[in-house]
């Protein structure tokens, strides 16, 4: 099955809701594992990825969690369905480089994704949208225990979970949150924020995770460390860390729209303004500007706009996303010119925001 | 009689059009005279200064040019009506530092004025809308006869007439245009224009003279000699380098609608964005977008906007007729805020540009 045919449309992605997710758009859990007596990909031979490959997927397929669920070889999938399930935040940019030897599942509602020999034999993945950490951590548990039934995972008793890189060795457990934090980075606390994170042992990136920029006022947090604590113990410090956050955020909000609620109102007019009108635009200025749109709906100021439908834009304007509705191989301007195109498209029946200037 | 009551509306003013004024916005001639044994402003006393514009004022009224119009001395008026002048380019950024002694004279139309002791005795200037250099040296050559022939001016048959600055020595003229060139601008060929115009040995500044920023793609060119020609061989070099630079623009504008339409639309419907939903802006911002909504005007892509209305906002949302608007003092930051609710009032009735695309 082609990619483009498995996934679910962005429409029917956005259409999922969590709690707080004005502010945390989604949650994940991911456990690295590996085999015994099996070399870690980055040392094994093609031959002995593909026997591991053909050991694991078997035993996934199994499940019934991933019925009616994808599963592909990455030497099958062309190098742009490959970017559409990076986009997607369902496979690694580094697993989307791989070919024979490693493959991906994933289940039919997307909320669970396995990598079979990115840098581990399996890192598995659950997603859920707005606040539901310990939700997606019991998810990944439950997939965790069926597969630990059916594999013989590498275990020390001293270290935990044996892993390819030793930051993972332990719990090898990432617990992460997506965050949409417009108040903070208006009222310029957002790195007061970002520094109290990182004090707490917690990494703070951008959208696609390591090595990115932080874009669209959309932050990821995450665990750092593996070792020294059970997989509940993170997921519980990260849960009280978000809510923190949710609740700086809220009040970020709340102090601009009291103190200087112009400030609010002109980043969320001229993002519109930029949005529905321009002819060109690059995927990070829509983003950075979508996450206005964004706000200003949670704000109310726009009558004709659903945040599942600015989170349909967030997904359709990505670069790959672009390449797939435009059926072909389109140069970076090309893009930028058709994700003009799509967001003028869309919002032309969207009406200038109406701040409640009395509310102020 | 204040300048407020004196002075044209923004709209009476606009609804004046001139030749070829898509490009060449206004044609001014000014020119600098002394009286005969008479110290420069520069070096008189105060009594001396209030003296000569003493004997000098009411030769000026005996003229019927300057029947209806506005006389006053500098001390007379409040800092913001100085401003307002200087908005409207009637006078200088110096002269309204000038107090007694100083003085300004404008005829009704606002086509004709006198600075009184700024650093001549006499600087007085003619106004044109569009492409009328010739025009307006010949209204200036009048006044100037007119009162050649009641004062005594300072000349010398070696060098002409002799001035406070030696810049000016010789003809004392100062022909110059103001130019709208957003196709050079987009095109990135308006440096290469700029240099060649400075070899021809005219200068080329920002939209208030010297020392001043070149703003929203308005351009200012001027004579820089005033030795060594005489008046009409300075008008025609002017006369002819503006037909050059008139035909550039209007080469570049085709050939960016031939080459590369989108970068003309993007550009047009990002101004248009953001003028009419932004909630704060600065006066820079302002001129900037006002230019590429002016060129989309003339490009046919507004169905309900014209070109006096822009140029009606050019004037508005300046920093001091905002002021009068507000009939206050207001800080920077409550001037961004007003100009920004004017542009979006001004143009909640206009639709968004609809480019041409068949034509591209």
């Amino acid at each position: 099955m082609r990619v483009e045919d498995f996934l679910l449309s962005p429409e029917e992605l956005c259409q999922r809701r969590g709690p707080n997710d004005d502010i945390v758009l989604s949650s994940r859990v991911r456990l690295a594992r590996n085999l015994d007596s099996a070399p870690f990909p980055g040392w094994a031979k093609r031959k002995a990825k593909i026997e591991i490959m053909e050991r694991i997927l078997p035993e996934i397929e199994s499940l019934s969690l991933f019925d009616d669920g994808f599963i592909e070889s990455m030497d099958a999938l062309k190098s742009q369905e490959k970017q559409l399930l990076v986009e997607r935040h369902l496979i690694s940019r580094e697993h989307a480089a791989r070919g024979a030897g490693s493959a991906v599942v994933i289940n039919k509602e997307e909320s669970l994704c396995v990598m079979v020999n990115e840098e581990d034999h399996l890192r598995m993945q659950a997603i859920r949208p707005g606040f539901q950490i310990t939700e997606a951590w019991e998810a990944i548990n439950g997939l965790d225990d069926e597969l630990e039934e059916r594999l013989p995972y590498a275990f020390s008793g001293e270290f935990g979970y044996l892993t390819a890189c030793p930051t993972n060795v332990g719990t090898a457990i990432r617990v992460s949150a997506m965050l949409h934090l417009p108040g903070l980075v208006l009222a310029e606390q957002v790195n007061q924020v970002v520094n109290s994170v990182n004090k707490l042992g917690l990494a703070v990136r951008g959208f696609y995770g390591e090595g990115t920029d932080t874009l669209g006022h959309v932050f990821q947090i995450s665990n750092q460390m593996t070792l020294g604590e059970s997989e509940p113990e993170i997921v519980q410090r990260l849960s009280k860390v978000l809510s923190q956050i949710i609740g700086n955020e809220q009040n970020a909000r709340e102090k601009l729209l009291d103190d200087r609620p112009e400030t609010v109102w002109n980043h969320i007019g001229r993002a519109y303004g930029t949005l529905s009108n321009a002819y060109s635009i690059s995927s990070k200025e829509t983003m950075n500007l979508l996450s206005l749109l964004r706000l200003g709906v949670e704000l109310g100021y726009f009558e004709d706009l659903s945040i599942h439908k600015i989170d349909e834009l967030f997904i359709v304007t990505q670069p790959n996303h672009l390449q797939q509705a435009a059926d072909g191989k389109l140069a970076s301007n090309a893009r930028d010119l058709l994700r003009a195109d799509i967001l003028r498209e869309r919002l032309a029946s969207v009406g200038r925001p109406k701040p409640d200037k009395n509310s102020a």
